[in-house]
């Protein structure tokens, strides 16, 4: 039998923490300290031979400190003879750079997948990429899991008729995203069409779909600087919404982000703590649900070898 | 024939404008700027179609940016049809972690040539490497320019009678390279022997050679907090040394090192540019000389094909 062993990084201890305690087993001990010039000095402190290990690591900000202490303790546990070295990210950095908009642009998404891979990864479990396209960007097994229920789950609870609910798409992009959550609830959807009439012209936001008189949920991906999900909240305000949550899974929230949820026609915003927010001071309105228990299921399942497929069912 | 393109990264802006004026054309066009989660978003601004790229980034602090601008710019370059990507690294960071001092440590010197690799660099320039292993490292050419003839260059200029000098190696691991500084200058050379009497007792610094009377210039490779060279220049005073010098290729010089230069026993400081000082407040004490010119002319060289030796003799 190999011993399961879960590692945490600075990115979100608290996560890993919560994922530990759900599998039955203490984080096991390592430290990340930087040298007197920035350079990080990795510390693996018990033996991991022929173990399975679990490193929970999101490449949130700092994204290029968490991705290289991320990378180090993968160098570290691979010449510390571990079985397995299991990347758990549940959010993917750089996963909106993955192609090429215009000449001559990294696609740093795969660059971090080959980084990833030369340092002696061998599994990924990860959380709604923002292009599912990245799962092949790798060579080694990619297991994607999607935070709709979660979210579906949490809203379940607030017993809204479903004839008074809309589940909002902000983007064409999300489309699927929203239909998953919409057929959890029974709900209909509807889609944001956002338009530039004209050059240098503000940006319009038509609403495809019935909202007039209904409780609206846009579900996103990734809310990062928020301008989108604010203006599609007011939007939805002005089409006759009576009330408009927001929800996505990876609370990125830079920049204006606090200020405008805050400012904002949202309700509540509802997202997943993929991206650890404990240390931070967040909008009142800010709700978040813990993905520890799925992760931990995923974990168990991988090690038994069994598919995943089932915790979304 | 294929073009040379000079492109600078953000650790040393200033030596990459003076390398491209020593050869003659403008620096490439790009800029580096970061998304408002701290991702960085790369441009290349111009053409790169068939050309010999040497991208100038030296990965000094924050070494982990610094490392991450260079391999997202590597595969912006790759995708972009560039017929060489050389990557002139005057100091290269993490090289210190070259080894497993200890169980269950990551050679991160080794990781960094793998990421390098992985990312597309197809040659490696750089200057005395902390270990020279490092160049085995890779499975691409790695050009290892030396510090020490420019440094005596400098110290030649000051007339200083062979019979009066002495060259320190601060431990040694550095002897080779104080011995190569000893003979440009024609001087002999002295040993820090450091050992510890008893655990948990202070180290006792015991010179093997002949100080008294004498100017020394101590001389390593590489200055971090500077508390070795600044307690080898007390002891080399106390030892009867009438003036101490000191010189090293990297000035890392972090934490403590700028007050404890200023404060010590050391006449002046002689470092290279491979770290760039000049947004930093810099004691007075410390005098910066150029690689600009020797990178220029290996850079030259590597284009033509020909070897680099010739620089060293
Ligand atoms: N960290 C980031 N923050 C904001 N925009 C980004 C980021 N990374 C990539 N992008 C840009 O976002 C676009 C991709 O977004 P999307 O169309 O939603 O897939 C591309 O044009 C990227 O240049
Ligand atoms: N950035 C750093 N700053 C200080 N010490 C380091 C750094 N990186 C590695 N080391 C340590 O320095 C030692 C190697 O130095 P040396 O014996 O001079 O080759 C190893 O024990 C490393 O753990």
């Amino acid at each position: 039998e190999h011993e399961i062993r879960i590692f945490a990084l600075n990115s979100n201890k608290p996560l890993a923490e919560e994922i530990a305690k759900v599998i039955g087993i203490p984080v096991s001990e390592s430290s990340v300290k930087h040298f007197s010039d920035g350079e990080i000095s990795m510390n693996i402190e018990e033996s991991v031979r022929g173990d399975d290990i679990y490193i929970i690591q999101s490449t949130s900000q700092p994204v290029n400190e968490n991705l290289m202490e991320l990378l180090i303790m993968i160098d570290a546990l691979k010449r510390a003879s571990a079985r397995t070295i299991n990347v758990v990210m549940p959010y993917y950095g750089y996963a909106r750079q993955d192609r090429k908009a215009r000449s001559r642009e990294p696609i740093t998404a795969k660059l971090v997948a080959n980084l990833l891979e030369v340092a002696g990864a061998t599994r990924v479990v990860t959380m709604d990429l923002h292009a599912a396209q990245i799962q092949g960007f790798f060579d080694i097994p990619v297991d994607q899991l999607m935070g709709v229920p979660l979210l579906a789950t949490y809203f379940e609870k607030k017993n809204i008729d479903p004839n008074e609910l809309v589940i909002v798409s902000p983007d064409h992009g999300g489309v699927t995203r929203a239909r998953k959550l919409a057929e959890q609830l029974k709900a209909p959807i509807a889609i944001i069409d956002k338009r530039r009439p004209k050059p240098n012209v503000a940006e319009v936001m038509n609403i495809v779909g019935q909202v007039d008189g209904k409780i609206a949920i846009i579900i996103d991906d990734i809310i990062d600087t928020a301008g989108t999900i604010t203006l599609a909240a007011n939007a939805l305000i002005e089409n006759g919404a009576k009330q408009v949550y927001a929800c996505c899974t990876h609370p990125v929230l830079s920049g204006p982000a606090m200020e405008r949820i805050e400012n904002s026609a949202i309700e509540e915003l509802v997202v997943l703590n993929t991206i650890d927010l404990t240390q931070r001071e967040c909008a009142s309105k800010i709700k978040q649900i813990s993905v520890a228990r799925l992760l931990a299921e995923a974990i168990i399942r991988v090690h038994e070898q069994k598919s995943i497929s089932p915790l979304f069912s």
